[in-house]
């Protein structure tokens, strides 16, 4: 009879669980056990459902998990809650946990994944960890502030009844959360350092959701650095100070962004990328380490277009590494080729999209590129519910190669930067993308679909700048 | 001083008028003359926003008018409004053509644009031609009906109020005019001959437009087909007949669909397809005439899936047909390299839309494939208005490349078929696209999109199928 080989998995959400359920569909328990140790309280939930959870858009916590600890464990799969990996070490293909009961104690495995996600940016100023100051990361955080918000509201009805927040970072975020908390009644400060919030958009674009979020009557404050918060005599945050300003809070939220929780990776020698994620191969098995396996937050993966590697935080590319390890592990093929630097989001009904480069880093890369933007309809113009869109598209100098797509607009402009994602992927010139067959109907597109429209400005902008060797 | 070049062309809306416009950006009225002929009251209009002016969501006929004949005179352009060409002597370089005063004469060109549109299809039956009977193809069409509707109106106000419309014909137009026609208080029958309405779809996907359409409402009559419309004293159509029944009618609208109009290329020998639309080249010229251009829903385009060319009615190629036919003309460079065969359409909350190749349409090429289809959601399950949505996915056997996608859904579910499109053109297989880098946030989508969801599936459709030399 063959031993039982044993997969450990470190981190219980989307990458984790999904490669345990992948690997545990190929391979019986018969051959294979397989452990997952999660530190927090959750398994398999969606992290990007907190702001619309705290805005009462999804009624409560267990909406946005996806599966239990225990329906994992119904198919044999050993979930181990609050149990945290404190060390690794890969030559004895061992690691080291503590559960929530006694003292810690070695595991060993056969195959090791790191699913260990990734933690908020919390710079380190005076006041920063004191009560009332939260992220939005985990469960576990949505959780404490959904609490906290409830206390402050008692609070403000107590006394004048006015609820401030005060949100630091104004990306994605930083700026969904901002709405979630307008809507339960907050007067909120967003505070950004940047000239325009979302500098996952080019300035000129950001400047759109600049404008819409004065509309919602957010005061989003740029250019700005937070330096401290400012706590009372009870130790509870009650403002955050920048260099000029103080900005009264009852809750302090950080939107600052997220980087790869790699500690454990970093102590056992394991590769990282330039912004401290994990290095993988194509198959997201890790570099020189053919039993050590990663995804999700907690990676680099390739930006096709940049030709680089970074980590890109969504649930979508953590569930696909998910599943790709778990294939792998389990004895079949898989593997992740890539992103194009596909995101969405939405600040009430204006929707935001964007993919591939932003001109800042088309210009690092040392790409020549042209820039249009059009302005267009979601639908025919004279079709009910027609909405401006404003559509930035970027192409490289002499190919005409698509390198980058933005789209700022209300009810379906988002997803329109799917077709731009798709053309990244198969390497399209702006030229090839004006005959692109999109569908065509009064209630869905004018005529000439914004991104067909933009496609034939930058083409022309494309041939017009191959006249001018040497100029911009 | 070089003479001037004359530019004829014949039919003044989408392709006409935007090759006229194309031409005159690049080419000024001191070498080049354009004539426009156009035989009806109107130029530069939108045929598909006839079902939305019937249903009252559109104020009027203007609205859908995006320019008229004075506004192109004033850009240059010679319109010559109730205008028809007659005759076409290509090797005399001159059209006969009889305008709304006396006879007819001859006028010569130096390059011909043949922009004559489409016809609806009006099968030979015993009272087709009565009063109340009618197609709705051009504004024209649409003025007439609206007439007609508002007199049936105050009829029925006159007599026990009760409205009745029957729709011969359950493709889009058909279907749209249903709905149109639901909406101003119409009791509505629709009959057509095939199982399920819209075989723009695969019978499965138009079970789900027919449940729809019940749910409205309408009423669908399937697998019949109409031999007669009886007439009343008056000569106005009162019911259709079919071989087992009679549907009254106060009004009967046509929607069968509609063929290229080349009445005139046939009459002057033009090389015309197997469905009776012109056939061109990649520049849209017509084979073998040098001076002879075609665009819009008169020609036969590249349907680059099927490898064939067919007719396809839309106005979005329309105009894109023009808009290549000017360039072309006047001295610079344009292709068209064809279409996938995407269509989106609507019928009141129910998006549906394809693209690719049909089941039948692909056996019928000698394809061997795998077909999948998957029900998801259009947004995150938890999000406020996620919506079920039914993905359908066909690839060929070996390969694994994409041949079409249908899909039928509420909102947000229609546009996602271009992702679908662009992966036509580019050849991708469903493998591939699993790991498409499509926007992902709640309010837009599971994380799976359901498209990639479907991929998932027809890829490992594929791979089983690889184990059946000779199954299916």
């Amino acid at each position: 009879m063959a031993s039982v080989r044993r997969m450990v998995v470190i981190g219980g959400n989307a990458t984790g669980m999904a490669a345990a359920s992948a690997a545990r569909r190929l391979v019986g328990e018969d051959e294979l056990e397989i452990v997952v140790l999660e530190r927090g309280d959750f398994t398999s939930y969606s992290s990007c459902g907190i702001p619309y959870w705290i805005a009462g858009d999804v009624p409560d916590l267990d909406t946005l998990v996806v599966r239990g600890p225990d329906e994992h464990r119904s198919r044999g799969i050993d979930v181990r809650m609050r149990t945290e990996a404190t060390a690794l070490d890969t030559g004895g293909r061992r690691v080291r946990l503590r559960g929530p009961g006694a003292g810690e104690e070695w595991l060993g495995y056969d195959e090791l994944v790191l699913a260990t996600g990734a933690r908020p940016v919390r710079p380190p100023l005076p006041g920063i960890d004191a009560e009332g100051v939260h992220g939005v990361q985990s469960l576990d955080d949505g959780r404490a502030l959904l609490q906290a918000l409830e206390r402050a509201e008692a609070d403000a009805a107590g006394r004048d009844g006015r609820r401030r927040a005060v949100v630091v970072g104004a990306g994605y975020i930083g700026v969904e959360m901002s709405e979630a908390l307008v809507r339960r009644g907050y007067e909120v400060t967003v505070l950004d350092r940047s000239p325009q919030p979302m500098t996952t958009l080019d300035p000129d674009m950001g400047r759109l959701v600049h404008t819409a979020m004065d509309g919602l009557g957010i005061e989003t404050v740029t250019g700005v650095t937070a330096t401290a918060v400012r706590t009372g005599a009870d130790g509870r945050a009650e403002a955050v100070v920048t260099e000029d300003a103080e900005y009264p809070a009852d809750i302090v939220v950080l939107g600052l962004g997220v980087r790869p929780e790699t500690t454990l990776a970093r102590e056992a020698g394991l590769p990282l990328g330039e912004s401290g994620g994990l290095l993988t191969d194509l198959s997201m098995r890790v570099r020189g380490h053919s039993d050590v396996w990663a995804g999700g937050d907690c990676v680099e993966v390739l930006d096709t277009v940049a030709g680089r590697t970074r980590p890109v935080a969504l649930g979508t590319h953590a569930n696909k590494h998910g599943q790709i390890i778990g294939a792998n592990i389990g004895g079949d093929y898989a593997t992740f080729p890539g992103v194009v630097g596909t995101a969405v989001s939405k600040v009430c009904d204006l929707e935001i999209a964007r993919t591939g480069l932003l001109e800042e880093q088309a210009a690092g890369l040392g790409l020549r590129f042209v820039t249009v933007t059009v302005e267009a309809t979601s639908r025919a113009g004279y079709y009910p519910g027609a909405e401006p869109m404003h559509v930035k598209m970027t192409a490289e100098r002499r190919t005409g190669r698509l390198l980058g797509v933005q789209i700022v607009g209300r009810e379906g402009a988002g997803k329109r930067v799917d077709v731009a994602a798709v053309a990244l992927t198969a390497g399209l010139t702006v030229e090839q993308m004006t005959s692109l067959d999109l569908g065509y109907a009064p209630p869905f597109s004018p005529v000439w679909d914004p991104v067909l429209t933009a496609a034939r400005k930058a083409a022309k902008a494309v041939r017009a700048a191959a006249d001018r060797p040497h100029g911009g």
